[in-house]
């Protein structure tokens, strides 16, 4: 079953490849490393896999992960949220023979993280757990200060904010890398100038729709995000032992390591492997992910009372006229609710979420009991983080920053 | 009579720095970042500063180093080797004010150095002995990995190499730092940052011809060129003063600092100012300059019996058909003769030099002894430097490269 998914797999990955790594489906959604745009139903996933030439993950998957971690997957991966990957089986396979892996994720640094930037750092922290694997986090300083209009040390400072929501995610200090970009670029140089003469500024245009009018930053900053997929980039941490990579992202984010999957042969390394999330919708609707500048946001500093008010604005399915008889009678639209969406991100069992998930669409549950049910399981993780980033010290951020061996 | 130089010059750069810096003369000779190719008499430079928009060094500019320095110009400035400036007037306006400055010089590592190479770096230390300035050196490993086909690690294996030899041309180990770009990247890099985030995509490919089939290291490496004329680079040597910069080089590495002028406004800094040597010709001729790649070289640990040898084969002016009788009768052309050439670089008595080319040019000394008195002149030299390097201890090596307060 894994030997054909990963022929399969081959197959495409070589074929999407060498076809200059188009980024944006030819019709419809708009998916890339700077925008999401969709229908009312959110993103086409199934067509994006396609688009992409990615693999959906199967349950075999999460049979087999189960298997070899001996626990249940994650209720990202029961739900489907993980929809989709690259390579993820000639990991598992390299693992069962003894080859450890290690986890790469990141974030471009911002004033405040919100529900949606914990999703890819709760999934890593299940991963580290279930594989005993090293985590490397990247803080991107030097992307928001290229693509938003941010100062260097407005970057550095969020990047320190944020660090403190990181750790709260639930890493293993003993297991766990966190570093900006910006202060440890010498680290990452070398193999930033390794992938920067392997890739050609076709490619990189191609990729990440880089203008002539835009700044050569644009142009050279990708290759500092792909960096850290490789273990060259982390001699001190891994002593040089030729570790494989996987990086849990968001599919937004599938340009950057398509292009290091390109260059990895000419570095004599492993292509990184790749699993992708859904987007966490926006409180107006699943047209756009959430994020700060579009749609509405749940701060993780939000009280319950903030997360109920959010949540009373998130856009509702329920069908009709709004009243109640009309609701009982119709029932509503789950595919375009916002706040299902959330539960399924976010309700632990998912007995009760099959139970919602029926009543709400037969009309027997309303569309303020869901969203109230919704607040509350957010405003239960959001406590649950901000009990977690209270207990972070700097001595914390102090040991999780060191650059040290992990293994 | 600076004063009127001075509008002059900013309204040349101003016009030239606005028209995307055009590198290459539309006719006639090419001069960029990566070849020189001209006639047999070599570059037309006075065509050179028209094209690029520089000043030339007259003698008025010679009279004021003088007195400001108290010593006579160096030799490289009495021959009109250092030719042409951007902003030097405007240096030593601050510097007469009390304003410091440093000098900013490098070189991308090669197997081995020769004579071409020392020029700026004889006239960089000639500059700290008479301003009493800093001086960093970047050695620029990543450069030749992107420009030529080097491996990092053989980068890195040539810069300890030629560390020793930068030593040797006479630096004051008190206010000199050298060091390599991929080893100190993480001091660099805001600043490589700063400029990446002001150029465009455009002028990079301006300035220096990328092409879309070109390796992306091309279009980023030029701001970690660039990056060392600005103080910010510096704020562990310097302590964040904001000093000005002066970069003695050949004229090919222009566009790097037109650039730099460009972004300097944006980045609230000075503009560098500039000065332009003159290329050492190749031994075959003042087509190119002095390469390993091309018409021969005289490296800096060739013994007196190899440049005598060499110097046999060096592109003669002699007229006529060889024999004694036609030179007596027909002279030399010293405009495209090589020893003389070098003579003009390395010979140091002004009258000696003047009776030589008199006596050359109207056939009174033959080709064969002016060789041979280039020869002597530059073993002269070569044995000095050779005897310099020798005394260069692994000591030395790590104080010149320690990170410390150079004021």
């Amino acid at each position: 079953m894994f030997g054909d998914a990963q022929a399969t797999e081959e197959k495409r990955a070589d074929a999407s490849e060498e076809e200059g790594c188009a980024a944006v489906p030819e019709e419809g959604d708009v998916v890339d490393h700077e925008r999401v745009q969709a229908g009312p139903k959110g993103v086409d996933y199934a067509r994006l896999v396609k688009q992409f030439g990615t693999t959906s993950i199967v349950q075999a998957d999460l049979d087999r992960l189960e298997k070899i971690t001996g626990q249940p997957p994650h209720l990202f991966l029961r739900r489907g949220l993980y929809f989709s990957h690259r390579d993820l089986n000639v990991l598992l396979d390299g693992y069962e023979r003894g080859e450890l892996f290690y986890i790469f994720t990141g974030r471009g640094p911002s004033a405040s993280m919100h529900l949606g930037h914990v999703v890819p750092f709760h999934f890593a922290a299940y991963l580290q757990a279930a594989f005993k694997a090293p985590v490397v986090i990247q803080i991107s300083d030097d992307e928001k200060f290229f693509f938003k209009d941010l100062s260097l040390a407005q970057c550095s400072t969020y990047a320190a904010d944020n660090v403190r929501d990181i750790i709260a995610c639930g890493f293993d200090h003993e297991r766990t890398f966190i570093f900006s970009d910006l202060e440890q670029i010498g680290m990452l140089y070398p193999t930033v100038c390794a992938i920067e003469r392997r890739v050609t500024v076709n490619q990189m245009q191609g990729a990440f729709g880089v203008k002539g009018a835009d700044c050569v930053g644009k142009m050279m900053y990708p290759a500092v995000q792909m960096a850290p997929a490789f273990p060259t980039a982390f001699t001190a941490l891994f002593g040089g032992r030729p570790l494989r990579c996987l990086v849990p992202m968001g599919i937004d984010q599938d340009p950057y390591f398509r292009i290091a999957r390109d260059v990895a042969r000419g570095l004599k390394m492993h292509k990184p492997a790749v699993v992708h999330n859904k987007f966490l919708p926006a409180l107006s609707g699943q047209q756009t992910k959430m994020s700060a500048s579009l749609g509405g946001t749940i701060e993780l500093r939000d009280t319950p009372k903030q997360v109920r008010k959010k949540m009373g604005s998130a856009l509702s399915g329920a069908r009709g006229d709004g009243s109640l008889e009309a609701h009982r009678k119709l029932g509503a639209d789950l595919e375009v609710d916002v706040p299902i969406r959330y539960l399924q991100y976010f309700l632990e069992d998912d007995d009760e979420l099959a139970r919602v998930e029926a009543e709400y669409g037969a009309g027997r549950l309303t569309c303020g009991e869901v969203k109230r049910m919704a607040a509350d399981a957010i405003s239960a993780l959001l406590q649950r983080h901000q009990a977690a980033r209270e207990r972070v010290t700097d001595d914390d951020v102090a040991r999780f920053q060191a650059v040290r061996p992990l293994l």
